[in-house]
């Protein structure tokens, strides 16, 4: 048989037996061909491992690119040499801003990271009623991406209403589509807190696997019903872990990463869930079997997550199992170095925010009356998900007095309708100042949170002047920015750099006093109209579960 | 949530922890909707069945139905009630005979079991120089195949010289277009005795089953290895359940039929592949588990193979597990019961015997000298394997006496070229007689097979007069018939009717004295020209390893 490259003398995973022997691998064009205890060829590249651990490269298949606020050919630097080689990305905040031709553009982007695409499935995550986004994904453009190869699911179905009850809506259309054009197309799930009779209706509606937060109780019902669970960070609690690890059920999750914000990337990307599997008392073997083999069976990519023959050459080095301490990352048999890559997106994809500078008048809340009973959105720092609260606050000449609270106020910026929406929001800053930011899930408008004009008024000019970005105001000075020039949510800078500045913004928040377990996050998706409880577009308050408008003041008292 | 039926109080097997627990299970439309511990609804239909156990109908991915000599809706008529639902069905035979109208026709055939179908990728199993064929699929059949959703995988591919030294060859060029056209289309192989290099050869060029006899070792390198394994009968042997059991090995193998004739049929079908499974030791639930999820996985069906939500409402009733009692077996959530289907196969696939009536002179071998060196093709009782020997037979008269042995000989009977071929064969019948066939793996050639001229004869015409089966002449008269009229190798008729005269061709041919443990099954496969060691077509005999062809004598002596 002819080779290009011999692994010698590794302790390689066997992703059947989910255990480790010495072995020596043969390599030709980019493929596994032949594991064996000896195999000697004097003719091919050989290089001795010295008895340190091989192990298939990992398979991250549900994760959004944007969360880490960068473009496919920066993700692919940043994630390959932490073990990742194959992604099954969802473009889910592209195509908010720039629809089909965002997914393409995405796809169209080099990088050696082999990334695989989920079809956005919810794009708007509502409806044009309730949130302007710059694209949207209908039957059309579903359509046109299934006859991609390089689309290989339905990405996370959101919409448990519709998709059960409304058998005529756009989100059960999509699915039926995707099964009359690819029968076995797997098709993702958003469903937390879903059980029982609904849950079950949700599944026998095509959906298939869920990647949402879980619970002991949760894993074991999706499991025993048929769903393919996807585990993430924030899903390994001590409980989830105990009920995956006790039941077995390796056969049927995978780990996956979600989100990963760009300062959180360069320091781990799914190695990261393997470790803290290992160290809440999953077998590496097992937590390994679940970061490669189930999730590229999920998928249908058994051209990988094995060391086997016939498998394309996706593999790592380890010298250590515990701390999943890497040697050497290779893909299609080659190690992975950096190369220059040409980036290149249409240049429109670079002036994408449209709104107008705000003017003072924008921050301000006029009312008549003496008080007001105010809907108000109240940040949990755990979660982020919100709670709904009603306050009376007073109305103080003429204009709503929302002292020890932030005002939170949308600006449609896709050049639509010029929409602008306000609400007050409890528990954010401490201290006087302003975040304004595009990247703001899903539709991605402009949001502006602050407790004073003047410091809203800044954030959301150099916001604009950016072209979109985090920028964070403390007492009338910029004290962090990180710009996201493409779209308003994604750069084309080095992640490394990006991090570093997304650190920034990071701290600068929680200097006022913003206090939650991930600050951006919770800031980013108080616009996300379809996560608990009340939310924010640029059309207005969103109670989240009914899906309907809640007004910012319920009640106008005159003394 | 809607309800067409509520199957009450059942014992219900779960797919995902491989347990029965006590449930009932809500169906609609087809499908399972919902399971839990107790559902009722006053205006659905209710079926108590009082603590049966209930489980998933079983899925066989790896068969023939020509095996049966039937025909799809034959077929179905005789599974389903055993349990089966689901098969996935290479239609080799059927190609050989027609090609890919052929297979058009039999996936044109009503019938209630669902039926997938790979695509037979050795048709001609060597090539025009070796056998002659009545079809043949080559790349613009496969093309043409690969756009119709029933088509699921690609058939056992064979030749393991061709995919791993020819990267032109027909068998590397199919395996090609496949994996262009559907990337993740599963590919089926046969490689029996096939191991290391070889073996890893063959599985890097993108084969990833084996249905073939296994041994302990070929288990454990197979699995290991990355290949799917498909068991049947034959592999169950002690040691190799047992190697399946002790290494955990159920994600990685299904239980199937491969060729089960039609005498044998009526009296099971997969259901006792899990009773074998169970009585050589292997648990009930992991057995299931292996006639239901696993294959249903293999082939992406992802709709069936569990009780679960969404999932196709396909299943058994059963009295008891040990020994597969069936009390009742739904199809799409509908009780399995008789319906006449429409049979339609175009005229000419009953007039297919194009051979002449032989002449006594075509069962006579004219050599001059006195001796020859004979190349014999001996038959092995407990094996489709013949041995290869060499004999010193009398010339007598200027003929070749094979006293002791016998004839066999091949009427090419495609119109295409009259080839006529010559063996002799060791082991074959005792008694004076003859047996002719027209169901003679792969080409379907007519081939007789005897001891004398006159009873040869008779076989011959007689088959020709029914257009195909198997014919048994002792001492100068037929004992035994089955009529195969579609293309010589299949018949219509009920699979009862066929299953009783086929038991009677069976003991005819016992009663000649040939002894084999499936005497049809070894006579039809003295024509196989892969199968081990020499075989014959109608071009001659071919040494099935070297694939070339051997002279019927070897050397001739003058004294």
């Amino acid at each position: 048989m002819k080779m290009d490259m011999i692994i010698q003398n590794a302790n390689v995973y066997n992703s059947f037996t989910q255990s480790f022997s010495k072995k020596d691998v043969a390599i030709k064009d980019g493929q596994f061909v032949y594991i064996a205890d000896r195999i000697r060829n004097n003719n091919t590249l050989c290089i001795d491992v010295k008895g340190r651990y091989m192990i298939p490269a990992l398979v991250d298949i549900h994760m959004h690119i944007e969360s880490s606020m960068s473009i496919p050919t920066r993700f692919s630097d940043a994630v390959l040499p932490l073990g990742t080689t194959t992604v099954v990305a969802d473009p889910h905040e592209i195509a908010n801003v720039f629809g089909l031709e965002g997914i393409q553009a995405y796809m169209s982007s080099a990088s050696a990271l082999d990334i695989f695409y989920g079809i956005p499935s919810s794009v708007p995550s509502t409806n044009e009623k309730l949130e302007t986004t710059g694209g949207k994904i209908g039957i059309e453009e579903i359509e046109e991406l299934l006859r991609d190869p390089r689309i290989i699911c339905l990405g996370e179905v959101m919409n448990f209403h519709d998709v059960c009850y409304e058998p005529n809506s756009l989100s059960a259309n999509i699915i039926k589509t995707c099964k009359k054009i690819r029968s076995d197309l797997p098709i993702e799930g958003h469903c937390p807190k879903v059980s029982g009779e609904e849950l079950a209706m949700f599944i026998a509606n095509g959906v298939n696997a869920d990647h949402t937060q879980q619970t002991s109780q949760s894993v074991i019902e999706k499991i025993e019903s048929g769903m393919f669970l996807e585990i993430q960070r924030k899903s390994m609690t001590p409980d989830v872990m105990k009920t995956l690890i006790n039941n077995q059920y390796y056969e049927y999750f995978a780990f996956v990463t979600d989100d990963v914000m760009a300062d959180k990337l360069t320091k781990g990307h799914l190695n990261e869930l393997v470790i803290k599997a290992v160290e809440m008392g999953m077998p590496f073997e097992k937590a390994l079997y679940c970061a490669t083999f189930t999730p590229a069976r999920r998928m249908h990519l058994e051209d990988r997550g094995a060391i086997a023959p016939g498998r394309i050459a996706d593999f790592i080095i380890l010298n250590d199992t515990t701390t999943f301490s890497i040697d050497a990352v290779y893909k299609n048999g080659k190690i992975v170095e950096k190369e220059s890559q040409t980036i290149s997106f249409p240049e429109h994809f670079y002036h994408s925010i449209k709104c107008n500078k705000a003017i003072q008048s924008n921050f301000m809340i006029p009312l008549q009356g003496k008080k007001a009973k105010v809907n108000v959105m109240a940040i949990e720092e755990h979660s982020t998900f919100t709670k709904h609260e009603q306050v009376e606050m007073n109305i103080d000449n003429g204009f709503l007095n929302f002292d020890g609270y932030c005002l939170l106020t949308v600006f449609e910026r896709y050049g639509k309708n010029g929409n602008i929406a306000h609400a007050i929001v409890k528990n954010a800053l401490k201290k006087q100042g302003a975040i304004a930011t595009s990247w703001a899930h899903d539709h991605h408008n402009v949001i502006v949170l602050g407790n004073n004009t003047k410091d809203m008024m800044i954030a959301q000019h150099t916001l604009i002047d950016m072209q979109g970005g985090y920028v964070v105001v403390s007492e009338g000075k910029v004290i962090a920015t990180v710009q996201l020039e493409i779209g308003g949510i994604v750069s084309e800078r080095p992640i490394e750099i990006l991090g570093e500045e997304l650190k920034q913004v990071r701290n600068a928040m929680e200097e006022l006093g913003y206090r939650h377990d991930n600050v951006i996050m919770s800031c980013s998706t108080l616009s996300l109209p379809v996560s608990p409880e009340l939310k924010i577009s640029d059309v207005g308050m969103i109670n989240t579960r009914k899906q309907c408008i809640v007004p910012l003041v319920e009640e106008i008292y005159d003394n």
